[in-house]
């Protein structure tokens, strides 16, 4: 272990996910000498700050570890010399994902949390406050690495990396952790004895598979997938693949790609359950209200079971697997949101991908993947260029360039459809969006 | 002049185009010193090929020009040392076209002639032929240069470069030459005074604009197209563009785009033509009819007006001003269906784009065109992968490739649905498709 | 013609080439509405710019024509409105290049005005100043043309592009225009009638020909070269090419390559030369004096014929030609330093080459030329670093750079040859370097 | 351990190399499941097969293992169903080594065993050899992995993936394993609590280092060894580098750099050397036949410490290390010779180089680096392009090709030294170059 001693910072520690995280950190703690963890958040957050901190404290206090947690809406001072910063924010709160999933239903498109009109938004949301905590670190801790899963994660590294100019930025998912863990469950082997190898965009990510005699399992995992149906994660439909197109990709691609590769039938099944039982946030906020009444008591001292209902299995352990494996120059390897750098050589070398990397101290360094097969390659180049105009209206509020990052997107039907519903989601998160609030203002009020 | 007389050979010389080519040659008759020129079709072409075949001879003979027009079936004795070869064929005809608008419009989708599930299976009747007159070509005519202007015209020169290993070959279209000549009318000033640079595919090109100053004009048309809302093309439902999506472009979509940028709206519009009037196909249909009656009229020497009604207008111009371009060495800039080279930077150096070029007696050179903007860049990508795999699938017969190649296609709401088109292609043409009757056999029928 | 009056403005207007050039401006004046013409020097050559400046002014009226000739040691009053800019300016004049070449030779080195020592050092001087006229002209005529044919003069516009962010820049040589010429008379025909493709670095650059049926003739006229050995230029030595490697290159080489391809005989020549006569810049110094001898006559109304001994032959003539296609929208083929940008696959898109373009009002548009054979691909590429390095020694003064840009070049032995070749020119020329000013002072005084 | 046992088969099997070899399996007994070991040689080498056989038995019979050493002259036997096959051969022997390094010294021209005329010889010896093995593997043991470290081990890598079509090869170089041990050592840390990251060409290799915690120690490494120049291996003079110049790189570069950024010094060391001592070559001849001596000594049971003077440390443990990485899927990092695929973005995609990978039971995974920094940029390119040009030669046996490879690598003086050398060398490996016999008997005899 790496004895020097750390202190991270969690900007959104009022999360109902902290406690996860902290079980995370308590689980590797003979490999994270950690000094002190501060859970940041707002003025609104600060109720559940409070609450999700206490709990966070006996956590600790059980485990026997005598770490610091400092509770505050003060990100700056939080910020002071900090090793590892993570972010866990909800821009707009629980209510802002309501519209993002409400509103394109209403307008018959598809409003998922990251490649849709939804993720755009929450983009269109994060990336300002992301860029303004960034500017704050290159003040206050230069040589700290952000490690951000908030979504669209994929999206939010882009940004750090293109306007924040900050390499030390790591984005992370927890869908390819889904899917190896999955995956070995299927064939009935050890995680570790499967060699799996990513590469795409966040959400929109393929991998291939090998086992231990190096034989390439891919097809065959494919198949597996199709004869038991079982792929698939908390918050995305089930719906069977069509097998002939999915096994022409010579990939495996992750739930995300049913959005594209099962589009119509996404769709109706969005409806519908729209129709039955409103939006999945709405569903995610009553789960919510139901965990922190459970963090509210001061007898619990550690993650209640009920949180893994969340949806966002592995998610904080993969954030916390991930800082052990940088503090301690693992060089195991990990799927991350990173600069591309040559590894799929069909997108430019300075864009954020989702890849296989070697975590090292130094960072993480992708594994070469070529070119990607022409059965797959158009959609990941289109999707490129959907996240980077979506980072550039994010940055720039520019009207246009958030009208054309939808047109661009496959799942939705031309500038028209587009313009309806990037009016509407204007609209409706104005308070939220200030570099395009003066655009509002003027054409849309 | 270059003084060497030249062989023509027109493969699909029966086709209603005819007289319009041969106009074009009798136009350029002082740089074209033609010797003959070889109409060729088919048994079931026949017919047509000695009524449109007679007109030719009358043009030419009115002109004054001792040109040879030879008609024939027999495709290896009219190549036989050849200097240009133009096709302008149709496998399966007319109805075969039905069926490519008809099939996709009952789907509930675009059937258009290129870039749709249409244009697909006419790239899998087509490609095949095509692949067979270029071996013919090699052996009996090594030095000739095709000229295609059969649809899907980029996809056809991408499978002659690729899985024809011909590099002679370059495809055109009309829709370049239209938008040229309907913006210099536009503008007020004479087409030459403006210079254009185009680069995408066929059927999904955009371009830009200059005066003679060399200021750029591109967002002053642009905007003009939107105020007049006549941009169009006799095929192309002139629906409005989006303004603040077509202007955040940086460049001049095509008419084409509209499938891509007005999705919805050009959906709606076919499927409701298709209710009222039935399929385009069949309204071309008619016109053919009529056309070949005024053709039999043995006093016609000259090319109808009725032709120019029929929806190609500067097809055979522009091929004639190719030949010409290229037999005089002529290095004039027109807009080919050439090897990329370089000149798009976003896609294959290897693969078939539409750009400018110079055109020299030693072929096509495309002018660099760089990085596309990334308002444009995603679509271009993309849908040069679902190209690729047309190709692939049009020269291997593979299932899962065809699938995949409509599933890639933003038109295409998912796998399911284009496995649903696919097979009711599959079945409908199965006469013109050996590469994959052994599939249909053993699992569509 | 484009009606528009322009404005010209040559900086080191009182270089004895400057006849040259109004002799090419009078030859086009039916294309070129000159309005006026302002040589601009500087104090040291103020003298020679009023020789030179009252023979223009004979020579203009001569041709009957009203252009304005203004002579001035104010460059920013000549710059305000310009439409064109030429440089042909000579930092530390001739002086400066005794040593660049003088210097280097001493060293047992070529130090030849472009791709070596010699050249380094000229760069160094220049761009700081041709930095200096770009910033002025983004304020003063932000819209002119700047057509340098100051040498280096890629590595100059490789500067003018990076580092002072001005497109509206084309570097000019005599070289390929002098090739074109040679090879045509060589093989009997009019120039016109071959077809050039020429590709690579100023004084590095291939080509290749056909002829107007497009034949390919590059080998035949190589080996034609192989058989007169009278391709060369006045200051190249003419040493035979080794036949079996430039015809391995599938591409015409250029004179400069000697220097690669030759370079222990053109290394014992250039020894030899300087051994017997001095310096090169020490002929032409001489040339000089008795030009300007010539200039003073107030009875001398055109260029004299002794020029065309001076070595420079084909560029004021190529400069001329160059702002009358510019600004007349021409579209000729011309072969100018101008962006990448995809022409040549096998460098940066974003740095400077010498390449065929169509030269249009809105600038040149280079023709695609693709990947270069291997057999030239890594000289184009080591020289390629060699200038980025040059040009960043150059803006940043940094001695490193410097130091790793001469190891670079293949004609340099190594770091110790590069390092004392590289100490006694920066001190050798130390009053023009203000950028290595504060090292050399450090670390060499 | 993968507990499936396997068979290796070692070409050159007589090499005085085994013997280590041999260690290095027995060292990773308990990690690689030996069930046998083929040793081939050629008729010449049977006696040398004999003895250094029996001693590998004698070596296998201390350790107390089971593993089953065959002795053969029969190849394609050997590789029936083998798992991993290596390749220490030397076509024509040390005799041709002597030729190597003493016909360029006698051109004034560095003869060294890779990078220069020796190095282009021994790629025209080897590569047909070993695409006739790859031929044998494809039909016997096509699943086998070859890892070559016969020199010029990334020529040989490229040769086999370009024209034996055979990815499963992996090439292999003992310089940086030597690197990183004398690094560490010199920074007086454990070797593996530093981060190498190495890329580059074969004996063009540069890296990056970093400590435990992610800081850089590239520059503090590489200025260590300017302070204490001890950096250096065995057969590369140790002459001290140009301090401004290698730390302006920003990498570290290997000790064959010194060839090219101190070229001249090299030279002269070289015939200086070559006048006191002959050739290296000569000097391990001796060497050798007191290794034999020592083997043929039937109390021998393990290697002799004198094999560690010989000049090849660390090459068969990484070999060993290797084999055992494959088989256990261990995703160590490892620096070996496979295919770019994007790791560099200067190269092409499909070439080889050297790299730091992942070594994975599907094979190595290359760790993506980027473009390389300017400053090393053009070297690695020329480098490249030069290799490509050598491999092409070695196959085609084209002569122009082969002056071509000679022409274009720094270290020659243009194309007329590089035929004189060429000739000579054609001449005298005469016996081992079928490929050229015909021109060389046609033009040289």
């Amino acid at each position: 272990m790496n004895q020097k001693q750390i202190k991270i910072v969690t900007i959104g520690g009022g999360s109902s996910y902290t406690p996860e995280l902290i079980e995370g950190f308590i689980k590797r703690a003979a490999e994270l000498p950690i000094r002190e963890i501060w859970l940041v958040d707002i003025e609104a957050g600060k109720e559940k700050l409070a609450i999700v901190g206490e709990l966070a404290k006996r956590m600790v206090k059980k485990a026997g570890l005598d770490w610091k947690i400092h509770l505050t809406l003060d990100r700056r001072t939080a910020l002071k010399d900090a090793d590892y910063v993570t972010t866990q924010l909800r821009v707009g709160l629980l209510d802002a994902r309501v519209k993002d999933e409400r509103i394109p239903l209403e307008h018959g498109m598809l409003g998922q949390e990251t490649n849709g009109a939804g993720g755009t938004f929450k983009a269109f949301r994060t990336i300002p406050v992301i860029l303004d905590i960034v500017e704050d670190m290159k003040e206050l801790c230069p040589k700290a690495w952000l490690i951000n899963f908030t979504n669209p994660a994929g999206i939010v590294t882009e940004a750090v990396i293109k306007y924040g100019n900050y390499d030390r930025v790591i984005g992370l998912c927890n869908v390819p952790e889904n899917q190896m863990v999955s995956e070995a469950k299927e064939l009935g082997v050890n995680r570790n004895d499967l060699t799996f190898h990513f590469a795409g965009l966040n959400h929109l990510v393929w991998h291939k598979v090998w086992d231990k005699s190096g034989d390439d399992l891919t097809q065959t995992v494919m198949q597996q997938w199709l004869d038991s149906n079982e792929q698939g994660v908390a918050n995305i439909e089930n719906i069977p693949w069509v097998a002939p197109q999915v096994l022409n990709l010579g990939l495996i691609p992750c739930f995300y790609h049913r959005y594209f590769y099962l589009e119509a039938e996404m769709l109706a099944k969005g409806l519908d359950d729209y129709a039955k039982n409103g939006t999945r946030a709405e569903v995610v906020q009553k789960v919510e209200e139901e965990l922190f009444e459970l963090y509210r008591n001061p007898n619990l001292e550690e993650k209640p079971k009920q949180l893994e209902l969340r949806g966002g299995a592995y998610y904080s352990d993969a954030a916390c697997e991930l800082i052990t494996a940088l503090h301690n120059d693992k060089r195991t390897i990990m799927v991350v949101d990173t600069k591309n750098n040559g590894a799929i050589t069909d997108l430019p070398t300075d864009c954020a991908i989702e890849t296989s990397a070697v975590i090292t101290a130094s960072g993480p360094k992708p594994l070469t993947f070529g070119s990607f097969p022409i059965a797959a390659r158009g959609l990941l180049q289109v999707m490129k260029s959907f996240e980077q105009l979506v980072v550039e209206a994010a940055v720039t509020g520019d009207y246009g360039t958030a009208l054309q990052a939808l047109t661009m997107n496959p799942l939705v039907k031309g500038a028209s459809q587009a313009q309806e519903v990037l009016d509407a989601m204007l609209v409706a998160h104005y308070d939220y969006l200030p570099q395009f609030q003066a655009y509002i203002d003027a054409h849309l009020k």
